[in-house]
């Protein structure tokens, strides 16, 4: 099958060693990430065509960026590399009790500043079936939403699939607009939607009752979610909601569900112990290579799933390991 | 409000890598750390005018101590830097059923060997609120426990609340004399006692019957150990006793109560995996901030219970964090 | 009492590290490990008088391989230095739904291209009391089986006791035999047999029905591997058959059980996050210095259980806190 | 004798690994920086009361920096904790023929947004007999270059010496005015001015013909510089110059001469590998210590010298560490 | 300008830390290596078009191995994934008197066992304007030889250029070959030939008297080596010669000279101190982008001196950074 | 030939890292180290038999110290495993102007206080040909210079010849006896003597005039201290002086000579940058293995110098290292 492109920003991530807390040691784990660029590294992983556009300072982090991003084997040629600064997060990874920590330094970074017409939209998206976008980078600047409408209508005008993860933050959105009056226009040339309840509320107003005290899954408030965003938005084909119940301070699952107007359908779910949101990447390569909707999201909380043990922001595992995950056992065997 | 003043040992903290058995690679994280240190640099992470006391090595090592402890804001101007060695602990960290382990090395260190007249009480102590010690000092030599009995002496003297964790070590004690003969001298001059059972009958002889093995916490048995101590000691304001459940080798439960002589308050109780013993920073914290025991021990509490995410000896948390837990849900989102 | 003997081959073992996906870092952990070399390190660390043999490579590598099992007390000399490499394996660690992963490059080692005159088995034997050889070996090439095999004859000559840890792995035997036909012969010279139910099956052709999907443990059918095994082989004189139950996909269990033609004796079992299968070097001592079968299993499988807690593949434990595991409560208290 | 402050921005210093390019691990060294504040740490540790001003984002990054500067005894009471970002410089060590390389990120940090009414000079100087300040905080922001003219005249006003690191660095001075014109201002409130030729020529216009490629020290050509310098700016009392000699592209040379009116004094020089420009710490102290102003140059060259032995910016060293350089033979016989 | 395509043996590469020796701690930094590699992927650094030709393991080591060179921006479509082992060198770094040492582990290799057909060379080269090899290919197996002698005739028929380092390996050439018989018909298809005097000699049999000892370059000798060369081989273009002088046990020199059958240039030398033998990848750029051959070799000599700055195999330098070591005055600044 | 027995303090050696001052990182380097433990080490290396005895703590921490020494094939089984503390000493490794610093931790050590009759010199000496002490031993305390006595005379009286470093160290003899008192009666038994200039005066009272600030080595000065000490000790056989010139700041030249009586042999020099003091392991495998003084001493020499290319206490080389350096040209040649 063709090309995905996805657009998004991608920061040096600055992480304090294994559970320490910053400056503990005077020394930071340096990588990158982003979710867009997730998405672009995990598709490139399953042997997908792939492809992902930002905008970079022309300097070694840059390079070290770039380099990074190529060596997944994702096409990196409509990068721009320009003058400026590389957003950064510093991450203190958090333990029982104790919540992880970011701290954002991502104000004035290239993406944000990036100017109208820095990226050729049609260019890059001429051998594209896909495109990808989150309600992250409207979020940054006026700038990057409106890079972010053009970049959607033109795939709308040339035919490319759209998917945006809706990915509210409340800590972002500071340029003026409110995240509802920007993502309900962009989310008119959105074909596949994804998101968890929270961000259907703030970013489309979209919201049904449930209960995420009791920890237990309201069938019912996820489909009335699926099926408004569908009647206010006609261009969407497929709605994905993720889902985390709590049984208890200890034990919390992670699962999905997946509604195309006709069925919907609720993932197996996964214990686990951190918190595993986004599912773009997964879910994207198994539209693009599964029958039914319900494999496509089997494969993309499977893939979810396997993130989370993974270090960095770059999820590296292959097909096999995730249909591995998505069709056995789960007993943790060794593999030799 | 005023100053807290805590006076004790501090030692070199020499730990195998992760969670390797020593010498499994050729080296050794080096921190500092020693209980009434920890206590020091807790209530100046809270934003309390703190000082710690101890005498320190005049060489290189005497002088990272010097520089790691001012470094959180506690005052070190009365820290004593005289010729000797100091105290050293080697520690392996266990995991599952492995202990950790712990090798001490302080015999004759600088504090060990401290003369009486090393320290002048009346001068340290002119701007303080708060005096706090532990039943470690006095265990490790004679003029230590000297040294201890002066300090609470010129403490209750100058009208300077006094709280002791009581903190029976069985190693300790070697120089002749036992623990009840030493520690009733010393608990004369205290208004705050702090120790878990076994603390109470170590180092006082009071005891009552618990059915630790059942897991389940006997909340009269306690209450009869916190009213007996201050039949004994009429000068005790406050007693704090440290709770460990068991209902099972996996799980554990860490809680603590308080009594006043009127109210007997039983605090939250947290999940954990390891071992949390100690309140002292976070009870007196909350006593000096709180309007009432109950609140007061909750924040010790929930200050402990933070502490086991933490790594080193120095409990790296603001009141904030604290307070997010003690009132929180326990959560664990990432905080952005 | 006298001597251990172990033979087989030690490889170089690459992990990467921490829980990193292999090349995250460009760093891998560097140490040396194999299932007979690691019975000899723990029978040494117990205390015991042993001695391995292997062919290493002439070069810095073997040489540094011979300095580590040589530190732990191991007899190495007769371990040949011969040309040749070093079988090695490289090893990711898994986490949560992600298992581990090994790679091997193990072939055209050093002991597997031995020649069947490299090693002198009566100058070897002469002071041994007790030889141990795997179900390893003997799948690696022709020439390692018939090495084992003169070796487990010349034992039985010379009335040393042999045991044998059956252990099918069925990416190796490639040389053109199947595991069957060549353990059978070598199983006619063994004393004590050592393995789990698929060893039994695959190496020996022993089954019996169990439902493992069940998780529970069917004492029956243990006993009746066990007494099959007896009746093949009149040979032995003790089989052990190791048992891992999954009462949940968090939770699993670890224990064993032995039976020597008369009592059939269940261990304690104990909770583990990992697999342990292997409680080699455990029950030889335990069959050399307890006087029951049933004292000599619970020191296996503590000592199995304890070494999952410990990085890299020697079992760096104590016969004192292996007892402290068998006999106490596994309470967890830090040992100071 | 009194106190010296010290006033400028510190920055996050991102250092690649030993003498690897930018993200050839993924890691980086996190450690803080800042010439003025270098020249604060330094004072504490030859035992001088000195406090640092300057203001830091108020999150865990500007309090783990708040630490490290207090650990050494810098007085850190009147550092403001404001909203914002902290200058960050990524930093890889060159070798042999491959330079050191900078990477600035330091735009729109706390300090170069700090408004004017940020710092009350009154305040913080009335405890003062010293203020330093360097030509780099002027360059960065028209605020920051107007706080530091504010600084400057308060300390004049009150009878507070004032010594200047001219510093010229081309890559800043980007808000519209040059740095002659700010310079020269500011000049007219200093007592001692440390600069090199290039520094006196960039900042305050004054230049003299030396003959650097000969690598020869032209002492005539220094002389002029120092005494035009005090012909046009009549406040001065002591001008220092940094000298750098290459003999050839293997052997520098490094040393400095100083100027009073009266008598100019040229160092002892020292082979060096590195540059070491920066002498303000030394010659502070050594101007407040040593009786004349050749035993005070004497100082500041014996403590650069030393500083490129250690790691990260600040340095850490002792008074008795370079006056043991400065007197002795320099033969490098390990200390036990 | 056109592709360039090169072909050979990448290797995992496994260095104890630092200056340790193999296996003082328990790690080996794992990155990966091979002359062909290193000339692709400093080609793709200096930003010209790369691709690099080669058979890799199909597993998780050779998938990192891809990335990584893929990541430089080399193209690798054209490497195949089999079935397999990747060849292995364990390097121990030297320190003065201490020679470095290597120990391999690559018989066997993926590309050692090659079949002649799995590289199909037309379709490979089809782009290509430049194809390059290395003696050390050929000298590995018969069918590593035939495969570099179909690549070369190939090339040669297609009009694509061909360069050769013949780089002489004593220790490899086990197969039944000598290398004169191998490479003297290689050669026949060279159109630039890059060697050290050794090489000469030992793969074509070209030799000249020269006085390493006296460190005295002998311009006459190189002259007559390359004249040579070109009589017995006419189509060599380009003859390069790569040159070290020892003035002492403490100070080596390096340098190269090159002869187009008319010129015969010698470059600029550097002072070095560990060895640098190579300049593959910098006359390539050299020859392809600049006018004269002296231009040509002073920027292959400078990127080879400042690979010797770099840790790992791959020179991680810029066009930039070569060309301002080969012109400017080497004086190593910080570069702000 | 042969056993080796050497007597002596092995300490625990904690280094800051790299070239790090103490504490900078929160981490040391943890080995293991002492000379009379370093000759038995490098003895092992050299394939000589030998034995260290000495007294270790019963703790994790002596077994490690025994585990690493055993492992090098040092025959362990005469050292005591006792109650107390090992002897630790932390070193700071130097740079350029900046000297090295050791802090030495090592009062009551199990070597210091060990009884005199904890070893049965008699039992330890009966394989034994060579016994080597040094003149540290006998400086810690007064059992310790006991044991020093006791052992060399059971030496002499066994025929067993005797080697003794004197190795002057002035912060040691502190239990109230002098050097000379000390080491005059401790020579009398020793056959080889190995010292510096320094250690002849400090330890035996013998003296020459020499001129060290000249670097230039005056032969007959040695001579004479040689000779000197040969008649005031009849019982010497040979004398060997280790040499350090200083040509310059930054040239040092390390090279020995030795005396028999007869013949006055003065070895090659190397050029250094670091001190290297030790010659004894060398000196003993040469006057064991050569037949003649001068090749017992360039052995040695060369030693000695490979040493310091070596992290950590021990010698990690092997006869054919230094041979190749006695014998070879020095060139650095990386070995293939």
């Amino acid at each position: 099958m063709g090309k995905v492109v996805t657009f998004g920003e991608i920061m040096l991530r600055l992480k304090s060693p294994a559970l320490e807390r910053f400056f503990q040691s005077p020394s930071l784990e340096a990588t990158f990430g982003g979710g867009e660029a997730n998405v672009a590294v995990s598709l490139a992983n399953y042997g997908m065509k792939t492809a992902f556009v930002t905008a970079l300072p022309n300097n070694a982090i840059g390079e070290a960026c770039l380099r990074e991003v190529r060596g997944f084997g994702v096409d990196v040629s409509d990068i721009k590399m320009v003058d400026g600064r590389m957003g950064i997060y510093f991450l203190e990874t958090g333990s029982n009790q104790r919540p992880s920590k970011v701290i954002y330094d991502r104000a004035d970074s290239c993406i944000a500043k990036a100017p109208a017409d820095l990226f050729d939209w049609k260019e890059i998206l001429k051998d594209a079936d896909w495109f990808h976008v989150t309600g992250i980078t409207p979020a940054i600047s006026q700038s990057a939403a409106d890079l972010t409408l053009a970049a959607v209508k033109a795939a709308k005008e040339m035919g490319v699939k759209v998917s945006c993860d809706l990915n509210y933050r409340k800590n972002l959105w500071k340029y003026g607009k409110e995240a509802k009056e920007v993502m309900s226009e962009i989310t008119k040339y959105v074909n596949v939607a994804i998101a968890n309840e929270e961000d259907f509320q703030k970013s489309l107003g979209i919201s049904a009752k449930s209960d995420v005290e009791s920890g237990e899954l309201d069938r019912e408030v996820y489909k009335k979610i699926a099926s408004t965003a569908m009647e206010m938005y006609p261009n969407l084909e497929t709605v994905a909601i993720t889902l985390r119940e709590s049984k208890s301070a200890d034990t919390n699952y992670w699962a999905a569900c997946i509604y195309d107007g006709k069925e919907f359908y609720v993932s197996r779910r996964y214990a686990i112990t951190d918190i595993v949101d986004r599912v773009g990447g997964g879910l994207i390569y198994g539209l693009n290579n599964y029958s039914t909707q319900g494999e496509a999201l089997e494969f993309a909380v499977a893939a979810s799933c396997l993130k989370h043990t993974i270090s960095g922001d770059f999820n590296r595992v292959t097909v096999k390991e995730v249909e591995s995950l998505m069709k056995g056992s789960g007993s943790g065997r060794v593999e030799r």
